[in-house]
């Protein structure tokens, strides 16, 4: 399709109209009158392209699925459209036999069905969810060539749910509970150590989605969301909570998902994702036709906050723009920015970085580089960069 | 699904257990891996019963279907969900033949193409969009029998877009150009009179919704979001503006859409969809399990900018409580409220008021009736009473 999509463009450029063109043809009509309502709609088939992205090692037990980021708009993704990180499959849970324990260091353990759930005080939250790894191949200099392959374990949806602190209240905190454990009911049982002082601050038992039940890859029928901090914790198919006194030390806190450093120690529970930003239009895979407008697009987020500015350069880095933000700018959200750009034609590159209203800046692949190594790539931030090349190509090397 | 799950409650209310029982049984394990990723996701196969209500007269050529607004979280409809009213059946349009052309009391008339579209500076918004019949049949005393069946022509969506205004700046409006047409690619030529002054304003030619494009029903490739008013404006499959001194009156501002007072004269052009809003939960169609605790959450949305308060009456209208609003309010969006409920197990009824920030309070039924007769039922707003029996069944009258 973006190849027909170019030869219209190409049209454009050749006839010295830059966006709108006069009146050229008769316009096209359709003469039927189409399907008619569907009880649950789907995408057009025209957008069957916009999917996610499937590595060619994929297996039911272990994948991942990466957003179409260059063709997502906004800040919300279509739940079927939401990136997937799976270590055990996606197991096919009934609600009506599902079953949360909440046990360990409480006064009363308690098992909470959907039904219990549904019936307490919830929440709406609208929230990013980013694997440790995206955009980890940066780090060691294997750049992806496109929004998609190199950002694209990213996503952000409005969650609804029962606060934590709700259910931690009726159980009871027992002395020295200072940590929990969650744990799915996938096959491999995925568990995580979260501090309580998480757990007690803004981390949701969810159940909905983008105003929906939760979809199967994202954890049906219940999950926690534990804003701003690595996915991975954020447990599909909750099954259980442990309130315990230390982290548990699961396969996926010392195996996974920890650092290792230039001196050989290793970082571990580094949760948080830090202020990090991309462009998505114009970046790898597309291309500019000749000289003009063009719209700069693309998502900030952090998982410590608000995002309060994004800045552009248009010029390999020489000097950087405000872009403007767009309304709502919510914490621990993706944001979307934009910049208007007249491109001279000449090769340059395009690259965002973003400040979170802690004032922290992302930073460059050099400045992380120098700091982490090349060893432990989760939790890579660095600013991304675009290369357009004098034939319109926008390249990622 | 509901029923069994009234099972599982009933076995808890029995136990005089209230939220969360003590460990009864064994935890359930799914054991299987699943079928791992997919380009493009789907509900689980247990949601299969929330899908969108069609009418048994439902044709391809002129047809509708209700959002389960009993069944949604938060803010956001899902696409898949949203409701739809067609007058001319659906279009299978392909963007790379699609031209919308702005022309008229026009200095520059313009046709553009997708690209075009994609190319331009765009915003995205949360706005809901409503049918203008929408709960029509509560103005007759013909109450439906759940939210879905009441005010299922509700939906809200983050759309992105070009603003209007972008385009009639290109196109320079000429002296006299007061008004302009649009017209949607339907096999019907659906088109709607709208004044310039609110093009100018608000109004965005849209391309995209909830991050992905638009759906087939909901105007693929492009459409019109006309904020805050009637649904049937926002014109889909959006293929010609034109920019005239007076509106057009077309078949659906003369015929339908127009308003027959008590007085035998007609209100025509009512645009906006004043304040309104709706118990979702617990409402028709539902059952209470025994005296305890409920949450009640519902809907309100305005017209004309932000909702500033909801009240919820558990007392059939003796006395109003504040309900709490969810974060982000946004103009012209739905919001969703919230109310803790402890019931006592009476027969009583309850119902919601909202005010937006025009300080205009959303009226009775009685109120309505008494200024606009019973002819018209096109913009009823008036106040739901979902009625709650000592059994527990909540019914609609």
């Amino acid at each position: 399709m973006t190849q027909t999509r170019l030869t219209r463009r190409k049209f454009l450029a050749a006839t010295g109209a830059t966006i709108g063109a006069l009146p050229i043809s008769g316009m096209n009509f359709p003469k039927d009158m189409g399907p008619g309502p569907r009880p649950y709609g789907e995408p057009s088939p025209f957008e069957q392209s916009v999917v996610r992205f499937l590595p060619k090692t994929s297996t039911p037990a272990s994948s991942y699925s990466r957003t179409p980021l260059q063709d997502m708009f906004g800040i919300i993704t279509p739940s079927g459209l939401h990136y997937e990180v799976h270590h055990s499959g996606v197991p096919e849970i009934d609600p009506q036999n599902h079953e949360v324990m909440i046990h360990g260091l409480v006064e009363r353990p308690l098992i909470f069905t959907m039904e219990d759930f549904h019936r307490l005080p919830s929440v709406s939250r609208i929230h990013f969810l980013e694997c440790a790894g995206n955009s980890g191949g940066e780090q060691i200099a294997r750049p992806a060539r496109d929004p998609q392959r190199s950002h694209g374990l990213l996503s952000c949806s409005e969650w609804t749910g029962v606060p934590l602190r709700t259910l931690l209240d009726q159980v009871g905190l027992k002395p020295g509970a200072s940590w929990m454990v969650a744990e799915g009911a996938d096959a491999g049982r995925m568990a995580r150590s979260i501090p309580l002082e998480k757990a007690l601050d803004d981390v949701l038992v969810a159940y909905g989605q983008n105003g929906e039940a939760l979809r199967p890859e994202q954890g049906y029928p219940v999950r926690l969301i534990v804003p701003g901090w690595e996915g991975n914790v954020s447990i599909k198919w909750l099954r259980r909570v442990q309130v315990v006194d230390q982290p548990y030390m699961s396969a996926y806190e010392t195996a996974h998902y920890t650092d290792l450093m230039p001196d050989g120690t290793a970082r571990q529970f580094t949760f948080v994702m830090e202020a990090k930003s991309v462009i998505t239009r114009p970046a790898g895979g597309q291309h500019l036709l000749g000289a003009g407008f063009y719209k700069i697009t693309g998502l900030a987020w952090s998982g410590r906050g608000r995002i309060t500015k994004t800045e552009v350069s248009v010029d390999s880095g020489k000097t950087w723009q405000v872009a403007q933000l767009n309304e709502p700018i919510l914490p621990k959200a993706l944001t979307r920015f934009r910049l208007p750009w007249w491109w001279d034609g000449k090769e340059t590159s395009l690259q965002s970085r973003c400040t979170d209203e802690t004032g922290y800046l992302q930073p460059t692949r050099e400045e992380l580089v120098a700091v982490r190594g090349l060893h432990a790539t989760d939790h890579y931030n660095g600013i991304k960069v675009w290369y357009v090349r004098a034939n319109g190509e926008v390249n990622h090397e």
